[in-house]
This record gives structure tokens, sequence and C-alpha cells, in this order.
């Protein structure tokens, strides 16, 4: 007899808090119309690798020099073009019957197996995927309308001349948009990331903080705080958090949140930049790309490198984001939410959402969002302030 | 290309054999408005445990050496409490946000990350599920009525002062009906555990027993052997089962089963007692919770202990009563059901568990069940012998 | 956190490309009314073993020499008598209470637990299913309608006395009629087995051949080459295959295909043949049974069983064949497909399923169906020739 498990039965998707963002709720497999990055452009070669994307199955592969997709299913019986391999220059063949795909047009050049006059030659053609090459990565574009200039979304920071891109790029379980929420969520990493990780060990987290939500250059929402309290008397139960002695306040850094889903997080008084993309494999699973920014060169580089492979990237992108991804895999879909006075950097990333690409023209710009955004928030604190 | 397994699909629920007994077809995951045992009371220290029972996802805590349960819900996002931690007595902190709430109202007394005026304070609260600490384990009460006294709920025998409880605890695969059938079950042990096990290789199990069913003291259903045939010769086929020289007749001991699922196994002769509860955890997975109790202290205490530890777990709890739990996991939900003579039991105890708490009122008492119970059986006995 | 891989979720199993076959469409758990083998006769004893045919459960057991089939399910709780064991000659016993059925009518004749007289006995039967022993196999028959002499689906050369087959047995992901139409596939092979392995090393496998499909005697379908080209020059692409001057060119067999699902494959020259039954198991799992024939005996006999060893079931019937495994387990139910000029063999195929017992009236003889194949190939031919 094998060892059952106490736990809990897979969740349905559907999350009942999300009726006053339609687009958003509707977003379950990520936002259509955008680039994302799906892998490392080191990692790409001359073996087609398959890629989730937005629900879509994508076969990536290199050939002279170039990357390109294409949908990730051979039309004549279905088989993944990702087991496939390259016969001709140009070319991607299907392993199972030798059909055989033009790169760049997704054409029939061939039914190798067929015969050179095969007829079906030029009567087939498989779904191609504009992709481009930027900051080391491989970046896909999913969706209805043409593809704007991959520029368009990627962090100006990553496309300076001169910049190192080092990073981590993992499969994690769960909706992409908890992800999203839990990177520019203002309350959890007071509590979250108190306990059992390293890179929070020697820092002290304030109990908590006031922030606002304003609109940045770039399409980003930053969180602002405005205010930071180490330590506070809770009614009824006492102070908190407990002071260690060894621990010294951290550095403020400014969290900015952009469609269609990834983070900067960014200091004032350093070059380097802690960025992560949650790209959405399908509803239930997240690619999370991490990464740190930083223009540097030489000596400094290699530091810069030393340094995240052996500190950032265990500390960081390992012991303390994991902490993130359990949660996000623990979030279940099918529970209702309740929404606290924090949450307003969340309900403002998903107002943000409403103005996707792709969107019915929004009834109010992203300011009158953050205006009206201001309000309730106001409201509630006022409310606080008489209750208490 | 991974090893495939020629095994069934998973089944479904619904046993087509139970529209006679409507409640009990209705308590797949088990019936409510009664205590269940869910843990040994040693195992509950400030670490936070999760616990289905009845369908409902439970969270256990000590604090000051009470018992609490609760919701294993944070209202806030639905992550599960049980991964939470204790930031001030009397609470317990969501691990994500820092939500705290009252162990004994479940009212929301701080969001931590939110500060000391969080205007959400007081207005959220989790549902609490009353608990009781007896005979060394945990008991929750799942239900919509209020709760009667734990004690209503067990037996006379684990309450006594002095009486020490032993046992093993596990979960298994399959609905806790047929867990419980199982144990209350007549026929099943004389073919069923003849073979393939230490416990009864001394053990002389008669060919078949013709048992009556009578309700005992303290709301049990017992089984009462009238006759124990030790070899019987099965026209067309022979004599059986094949006599063991080296086997000795077991001494006869009393079978009881009582609401809300648990049985009571004691011989006349002896001090000791067996117990089985099935707790539902929901419709395909129970937890067994297996014990034996006496009245013993000083060097029979260590004797009992001993005895268990080193004969009655490993023989007895394990590989016996796995016999058990691996039929009730092959007992598949959808098929059809047709019951012989010995499932008079079975049916006696569906009957029960149609006047379970917080049923529509019985039409007839218990008395009553019994006795209409008996007459069918009567009838099926002369039919059969008519028959042969 | 586990690690989570990129993998496509399961598929639909049913595919949209099957409408012109009603009937093939139809036998997602395979065609019924014929025999088929299951296992090896030297693995069936008096321990009973469930197998999974056409969507039924089947338990087969060895009594006195004969081997019986009965649904493996008991009746009293439903639990699979492939658990049972034997306690009287002629007879199968569920191990949970003790119903013990005649293996050759399926009916009740004792239930040991309930005593000699139980009412029960003779008025519940299990199911029995038609068994028959040839070529070292065992044979079941599963189907609505009397089942017809064993050898009217076992190949005559299996049943030739003095016949030695040898084999393997294995279970396989995917529906049996992508196995079976990857079987009598022309176009895969020159492209999927011209790669990684051994049984292909030193054999040039040609760029492409012409076949045509013929109906031979005992209702097989073949594959008859017209034209094999070893090397082509493909439009815009250029020459291929690789040529590989190790190589020599395979000598060359016929492949044969018949209902209900297994092909022959046999050289002119050679006194062996090559034989593969894909029997269903249910929607998404076969049994793939592979076997070698041929007349030997002696020390002949011996230097064949040691060459299947050694070479055959290794390079063959294992690394050869798991390439085409692998494809089926790959190819997806719910896409569409699009056919190619080789596919015409499957679509005799498919045609010869609609003529399966069992089915209403063909509307035209296994010869008009190959005649009318042959004119749309023809057509789609001269189009071709006309289109380059």
């Amino acid at each position: 007899m094998a060892v059952v498990r106490d736990v809990p039965a897979p969740q349905d998707v559907r999350r009942s808090g999300l009726e006053r963002w339609p687009r958003y709720a509707a977003a379950a497999r990520g936002l259509r119309n955008y680039w994302y990055p799906v892998m490392w452009s080191r990692d790409l070669g001359r073996k087609p690798v398959a890629r989730g994307l937005c629900g879509e199955r994508i076969v990536l592969i290199r050939d002279g020099g170039t990357a390109y997709a294409l949908d990730n299913a051979c039309p004549h019986r279905g088989v993944p073009l990702s087991v496939g391999l390259q016969e001709f220059p140009g070319t991607l063949t299907c392993r199972y019957h030798g059909w055989t795909f033009c790169l760049q047009s997704g054409v029939l050049k061939a039914a190798l197996t067929d015969g050179p006059n095969s007829p079906i030659c030029g009567k087939v053609r498989v779904k191609t995927y504009p992709v481009a090459e930027r900051a080391g990565l491989i970046w896909v574009y999913v969706g209805d309308e043409p593809a704007p200039p991959v520029e368009a979304d990627i962090p100006r920071e990553l496309l300076e001349p001169g910049t190192v891109v080092v990073g981590r790029i993992s499969i994690q379980r769960g909706n992409w948009r908890y992800a999203a929420e839990n990177g520019f969520d203002e309350g959890h990493a007071q509590m979250l990331h108190r306990y059992g990780a390293v890179y929070t060990a020697f820092r002290r987290l304030p109990a908590y903080r006031e922030t606002k939500v304003v609109a940045d250059p770039d399409g980003y929402l930053s969180r602002v705080t405005q205010l930071s309290a180490e330590e506070a008397e809770y009614p009824g139960l006492g102070k908190w958090p407990r002071q260690r002695p060894w621990q010294r306040s951290g550095k403020g850094h400014r969290v900015s949140i952009r469609l269609p889903g990834f983070i900067r997080v960014k200091a004032a008084h350093q070059a380097h930049a802690y960025w992560v993309w949650w790209t959405p494999i399908d509803e239930r699973r997240y690619r999370m790309l991490q990464f740190y920014s930083a223009p540097v060169s030489g000596f400094d580089e290699v530091k810069f490198r030393l340094h995240y492979l052996l500190y950032r990237k265990p500390f960081h992108h390992i012991q303390f984001n994991n902490q993130d991804a359990r949660m996000v895999a623990l979030t279940p879909d099918s529970a209702p939410e309740r929404l606290y006075r924090p949450d307003a950097s969340i309900t403002a990333w998903r107002k943000l959402c409403e103005q996707a690409r792709g969107a019915p023209p929004p009834a109010e710009s992203l300011d009158e969002t953050l205006a009206a955004l201001a309000e309730p928030l106001a409201e509630e604190a006022n409310a606080a302030s008489g209750q208490r």
C-alpha cells in the first residue's frame, strides 16, 4: 500500500474576486499582444526546444545565427516539431515522416519521404511567431495584432550597450497573476521574508510601510514608501516585530511593475537593478525569469558575476524567491479573496491590466485610474482612524 | 519511455447500491454533527498542523496548553494557515501577509503588515471548530448543529481514569464507508485474513459463522455469534478450509460498531479492548485510527506497551489490518453491489446511519430497526434451507 | 518546491480527421468481435492475472491445464477477482469474502463465508470470455456476437506445427489506432528509423518509396513497393539523404496488415516472419505484442532463439520499435490531421476497418474498396506531376 498524503485536491482556476477587472480575469493564460522572454540566447542552438507561452506550444531553433519560433505541432499528425531535427539549412524537419518546414515562412518545403515531387509541398504552413534576441535573451511575441518592435516591451536599461545581465530561469506552479501580484504586493515582504532566509538574516525589515502607487515613465507603476515603521505596538497583542540587534535597516529601493507582467527593483544609489518576469506557460504554470543587470565591464563585471553566483543566486533568487513561489503555488484559485489596505498596489496593477494592448479603448487614462484609486484608499484610511 | 502499468482508471464515488439508505448515500464525506479523533495529543504543539475532516480543511495548534482548530484558509488570499506561525500568544499568524487571528474566536486581531491601525481588524473572522482532548487524542467536532459534550462521542472505557491507550494513526485510500463496513462485516475475516498474516497463522479461523446483530448499550450495534463452524462440506466442491494441526481456535470476542463510524472489539474474559475509527478526510481518503486500550499501570503497563509495540502493532495493526485497507482501496464506487446473507451486519449499520444526528426524525427506533431487520434475514435463511 | 516540467496537458481522445471512417472513429477502444492475444501461455498458472482488453477488465487463470477468462470484478462488492485465489479445482475464489465462481460457467458455486447452504449460490454469475491457446499465446475473444473459431483470427503461419514463436509483450501509451497506422504507414520508416537505432546503422534506407496497396489472401492488405529511390534532389533544398558508404541496401520485405490490428512482415527469400499486434487496453494504452516466427527445430531453433535474444530483441523489438512507440505516444488525439500521398496505406487500412465484423453490411467489397482507393491516388499523382 503506497503512502497517501493529506493534500488538498487540485483547484479550479477561476478566482471569484476578479469581477471588477474583466480583462484581467480573462487573462488566466496571460496578456496577449506582448513580447515575452522565454529562454537564454546561449541555450538555443540547432537542437529544437519546446516552450509553452500563454497556452500556446512553441518550438524554437537557431539557424545561421538567427532564432526562429514555430507552432510546435506538425500539421500532418500533430507530433511535436521539437523532437524533430534539421536536415537542411533554413528548415526544420519533423522526425516522424520528414515534413520539412521553412523556418522563416513556416511553409512546407518538402515531405522527404514522399520524394521530390510530393504534391503537398507549398500547400501546408505552420504558424510562425515573431522572435528577437536582446540582452542575451530570446523574446517571443504572442498575439493577434501585428507585433510592435521588441524594444517596446524591453526595459531601456537592459537594452543599453555594456549592460550585463545574469539570472535564473525556472518553471513554477501556480497562475502567473498571483506571481505578478506577489511581486508588486506591498504587504507580504515584511512577514513572509522575515524568517528562514539568509538574504534577510542581517536586514531589519520594518513592521509595516505606508506606500502610494504612482505612475512612472515607460509605463511603470511604482510603489513609493511614505512611511516605514521599524516597530509597532499592536492593540491587545504587543510590540512587533522582535528586534534583532545584529540587523541593520535596508536601503530603500523602488519596486515598479509593467505590462505584460514584470517588475524592476532599483535603489537610487545603486547602478544594478533586479528584474522578474512571470511568463505564463498556461493557467497553472509560469516561467519565472529572474535577472540582475548592471552597466559593468572588466574587473567589475567579474565581481558582479561572482557576487551573483555566490550570493545573490543561492540566497536571493533561489532561497528568498522560493518563499514567494511557494505562496503563489499555495494560493488557491477557487477561494474568494478579501483585500486589505496594502493591496492598493495589487488593485492598481489590475487596473493597469485593463488597459493592456488589444483591449477595448480604456474608459480612463492611467492617471485617472490612479487618481480614482487614491480616493477609496483615503476613505478607508479615514474609516480606519475613526474606528480605532 | 516510462513504464505504464495495466491499472484501472480512477472510479466514480457514487455507488449504485445505496439507494435504500439515502442519508448514508449522501455521507460520502462522513456523517456531520459528530466529534472525531484526528491526531495524538502529544503530536500537537506550537507548530500548526493541517487535517482534512469530512471534506473540510482544518488547522490545529496548541497554545498555552489548549488545542484550537480553525478553518485552514486565510480569508485574505486563501493560503493555508497551517504554514503560518505564532507571533503572539493566543493567535495564529498567516505566513504570507501576517494576518493574525484569535485562536479562540477566529477574529482578525491584527494585519501586522498594515500597521496597528489597520481598518480591517475585527472585520474578518475565520471559522473555528470545537476541539477537545481526551484519552491522549485530539477530538474535533464538525457539523452544523451545536456540539454536544465530547464525551457523547467517546467510548466510556477510554474516558475511565487509569486507562492506557496505544495505537497507530495512518491515512488510507478509499471511502470511509467501505472501511467501516469492512470493520463490522461478518463475512470477510474467515477468508481475507486466513492467508498471509502472522496474526492468524496460529489461529483456527472458522469456515463460517452465523451471527445476529443486536443493539448494545451506549448506541452500539454488536454481532453475536450464534454458530461457528470450523469446517464445512460445500456441495460440489468439498471440505473447507484445510485444517492446520498447529492452529488453535480463537477465543470469542464481540465486535460492536457505533456512530459516526468506529468499532470496539472486546473479549468477555479480557480487560483490554481494540478500537478503530475511520475518520473521513474526503470522499476518497480516510484516517484510520487504531487503538488498544487497557486499565493498566506499573509493570502491567510496561508489559502492555511492549506487547503492543513488538507484537500487536506490527502484526495486527499493520500487517493484518493492511489486508482490510487493501480491500477497501480496491472496492470500486461505481460498481453495483450484490449483498449476501452475512451482509445483514452491514445493512444494520446502514440503517443505524439513517438515524444519525442532524437527520430528519427517524421513522422507527433502533429496536424497531433491528426487529424489522431480523425478519427478512429469517426469511432468507428459510428460503436458503428450502433451496438446498 | 518540486520540479515542474514544461509538458503538454493530457489530450482528448477524439481526433477530428476520422469522420470519413465512422466505425473506425468509434473504435477508440478497439474493434470488438475479434480474438486478441493478451499474454504468453507460459506466464499463466494458478495465480490469476488481470488484463485490460478493449476497455473491459478481465481476469485470467489456468486450471487443470486449461485457461479461463472472467470479468475481473466480484459481483458482491466489485473487488477484482485477480487478487483472488483458488480454493477448489475448477473455481476462482474472491479474496475478500470467499465467493467462489465456476471457471467454466462463471456461476457462483459457493459463498464460503456463508456456509454450505448459502442461499445466494447459483443465483449470481460473472461474465466469462472465450479463451484459447495457440502458438504459445493466450487468445481472448471480446465481442457481442458469438465467437468464431480462434483460428479465424490467427495467422496460418503461426498455427503450423513446428513453428517457433519468440517475442516481447509490453504496455505502451497512446491509442492503438495510431500504433496500427504507424505499423502499416509507408512513409515514416525512411525518416524516423534513419537515426539513433543500431538496427538501421548498416542498412541503407531509401529516401522514399512508391508503393501500392493490394489485397492479399487471408484478409491482409499489403504494401507493394513500386519504386525505391536511394537518393533524391529536393527542389530548393538539395540531395537527401546523406549517403553513408558503410551502409548496404536492405532486402525487400512485404508489410501486410489484417483485422483487428496486426501486421506481418515477411521477405520472399526468408523463412521467418515478424509480427506485431496492438491489442487495445483502453483509449489511451495498448499492449504491444511483437513476435518472430520461424519453422525451425534442433540446432536451427537454438540459433533462431539466440539470434532473437542477442540481436533482434534488443535492437529491433526494443530500440527500433520504441522509436515507433514514442511517436504514437506523441501523436495527440485532439489535433486535426493532414494526410499526404504515402498515407494511402493508412486510408486503405481505415477503409478495411469499416468492414470489420459486427459492422453494418459493407457497401462495397474489399476489392472495390482498393479499386476505389486507387483512383484518387492516381489523380493525386497526376496532379502532383502536373504541379512540379
